[in-house]
């Protein structure tokens, strides 16, 4: 093989692997020699086992001679670490859980992969407790940029982001419940899938909120997203979260797609460009863009209500931690969890109403259209020590309250300006019809 | 027509009205005539206005005239009144609502009765605030069973039941947040449905709890409840409650019916009896039983935890009058809020996790066979005066936790016995095979 196919998508890679052109040990060691190398800059991963990997490895070559390939045959997986995978500590960039023992058991997510004949390469980083989206994990290290160090590679998937965007693994598994797969995917350039509510179950990974929560996908391609998704999904009677969602198959022919007005959020002009540049180029296939209204609600109510729901599931998922080692939180972090500590529960149940509020709001735009297209982010990625800016989320978070498929794709871009993602938004269960039209715009 | 068509059915009036033996004005204005009668000892109603119905009944027969008819053409159901109906008030049953305006708008659930046309009778009574089980109304009045003065028809929903059992309407909503439409459909001796999440959208109802709140039906045969639940659900985008559920088709041949066991309920042997005799009944018709384990959780823990989040929940709902007339909260009430308010936010989200872990019991007993087939409630109906039981609804609340679809049918009783009524439950959008099954059994 040739080091070229490190940066290919993870369905040519399948293909190489199915013509023999390489093989699972062989596509597995390179990605860790990649990983090893690209450490001390890009800090992708908190974790990885070279020998553990090898053997799963060699493991999937004897499968495809024996049995022949399953679905990911010989694909080299990258894992967040908020995401149980059996033998691995799962940290969830969180020094509370530093010496947490190993994970007895793979979630459900990586069961699915390991399945399918993925090979496991090891843990990413990620925002402390997935709650931040600039990956400055003062724990772990920050993880970078793979264009540059010292800029962020956004988050709190951060490390899924940087290890898809520097070829450091076939796609990976993130986790988002704001924005937190697709704003790393927007910051890096690659493709981001954030499913309809409860499609993948997040059983085996450390709770932000129960309702906002989704197991994502990161990838080089949209093509890929379609091939990891129905081996993610299913139904899992153990997971309160899961749900049985059948996926609508990709329509053909032109669609209606909503443009809700940017009124109110904040947009960089590069990102403004970019995404009218996108819109021109759905115009240009043959779409109908429908202009809708701007968001009723100020997104950042939604935000703060959402950030109260987490921090007070939060307390209840790090109960035991905060009860006995609150010094281990960062400051940002003690911080706003003593702040929700204060609430009541009807504080909650109140925030949690706004949180419908915003589900309404998306259910609206998405009853005039068949989907919706939006900016990912309000910001391209930006250097540590500048200030984080509050409106990261403001593009995501409403698909996580309304339950909705979104999709992260990057739009054209200069060869040196830093990326730019759009969001494609559907209806439950449309995540395949997302696939299928940022598939079509890229391929 | 005769006075014995108002005992009958919805879909035999349906039919009677098509054959012209009836008119939507007479059957109207006798269950008007019905209801004036029974209010002395039932007090099934809160509101009701003749003349309004009237009206609504001759539209109705002027519609069928010029038209044709629509599906619940001159069908007269009365509505639970915690559900918005136009032009009434809208009391939940509660004192602080006494002298509210009229509401402006149908419920959803309202709406789409009317324009099936439907005739709206009046608002039926409820348990205060539909938070309990007795229908022991301190403000409007007790609702009494209509087989006998001074006992209960069961709740919250207890109108829909009594008014269903005596002949005061062709069927009736209910709203069920933990069994409130199950548990009087059992003590009456009629049909309940709570349908799968969100199936039949809950906006223009008073909250209790968005996550345990569903409206369902109340009626006199199984195949009533199929021919309602189709009118009624829809996807609602302006509800971010609302789910656009597929209800898979009612499949033929025998079934695997899986049956936990009673552990941990007190269970009145009365009710153990005629459970037994209607599982008889499900082997007799070729349905192979499966005996599950009993519940992991006490279901004493469910049932606490369901009744934190609504009562947090109801803080907010009826945050303005809480705070300036609480003195019209029912001293029972008024308690249950006042520790409710006490609650921190982490304490709400704690409780919701163990409604997660009633909702995988229900997931994992149902990925074991095809449904189940429970209890609906542990007693039959009671005095009023004597101790209300706690576990009324130990049986019934494992569904609302998990969103999934429960009906419950009467049981073959001696004539002079209680009524006695079973559960089936099955998974998401498997409403109408549950109906199938009850009609078969009582067919």
């Amino acid at each position: 093989m040739t080091e070229a196919l490190l940066n290919d998508d993870a369905t040519a890679q399948r293909e190489a692997l199915a013509r023999g052109e390489t093989t699972a040990a062989e596509l597995t060691a390179r990605y860790l020699d990649a990983i090893e190398r690209a450490q001390p800059t890009v800090n992708a991963l908190i974790a990885f086992d070279r020998d553990r990997a090898m053997v799963d490895a060699r493991a999937s070559d004897a499968h495809r001679a024996a049995h022949g390939a399953r679905p990911l045959e010989g694909l080299a997986i990258a894992i967040k670490d908020n995401l149980d995978a059996a033998g691995f500590r799962t940290t969830a960039g969180m020094a509370t859980r530093r010496d947490a023992p190993p994970a007895p058991h793979d979630s459900t997510a990586v069961a699915r992969l390991r399945a399918a004949g993925a090979v496991i390469l090891g843990k990413l980083n990620l925002h402390e407790a997935a709650l931040g989206a600039d990956n400055h994990n003062p724990h772990f290290g920050a993880c970078h940029h793979p264009r540059r160090h010292g800029v962020t590679p956004g988050g709190s998937s951060g490390g899924s982001g940087a290890a898809v965007a520097g070829a450091l693994c076939s796609a990976a598994l993130g986790t988002d419940s704001m924005g937190s797969v697709r704003i790393p995917a927007s910051y890096c350039g690659v493709f981001g899938l954030k499913p309809t509510y409860g499609a993948i179950s997040p059983r085996g990974s450390v709770v932000v909120s129960r309702r906002l929560d989704h197991v994502g996908v990161l990838a080089r391609s949209a093509r890929d997203l379609g091939l990891l998704l129905p081996v993610l999904a299913g139904f899992d009677p153990a997971c309160a979260e899961s749900r049985a969602v059948a996926f609508a198959p990709p329509g053909a022919g032109p669609l209606r797609i909503g443009v809700p007005a940017l009124d109110g959020i904040e947009v960089q002009p590069v990102v403004r460009e970019a995404f009218a540049r996108g819109l021109d180029a759905l115009r240009a296939r043959g779409h109908a863009l429908v202009d809708l209204p701007p968001s009723r609600m100020e997104p950042g109510k939604a935000r703060r209500a959402g950030l109260l729901v987490c921090e007070a599931e939060m307390l209840v998922e790090h109960a035991a931690d905060w009860a006995a080692r609150r010094e281990r939180f960062s400051p940002a972090l003690a911080t706003m969890l003593a702040w929700a500590a204060g609430k009541s529960a009807a504080d909650f149940a109140r925030a949690d109403r706004v949180l419908d509020e915003a589900a309404v709001q998306m259910q609206q735009w998405l009853s005039a259209c068949d989907l919706l297209a939006w900016p990912t982010a309000p910001q391209v990625a930006f250097a540590f020590g500048t200030l984080v800016p509050a409106n990261q989320a403001d593009f995501t978070c409403f698909a996580n309250m309304a339950g909705v498929p979104a999709l992260s794709m990057p739009l054209p871009v200069d060869a040196d300006a830093w990326p730019v993602g759009m969001q494609l938004i559907g209806r439950a269960g449309d995540d395949l019809r997302l696939v299928a039209l940022a598939h079509a715009l890229t391929a």
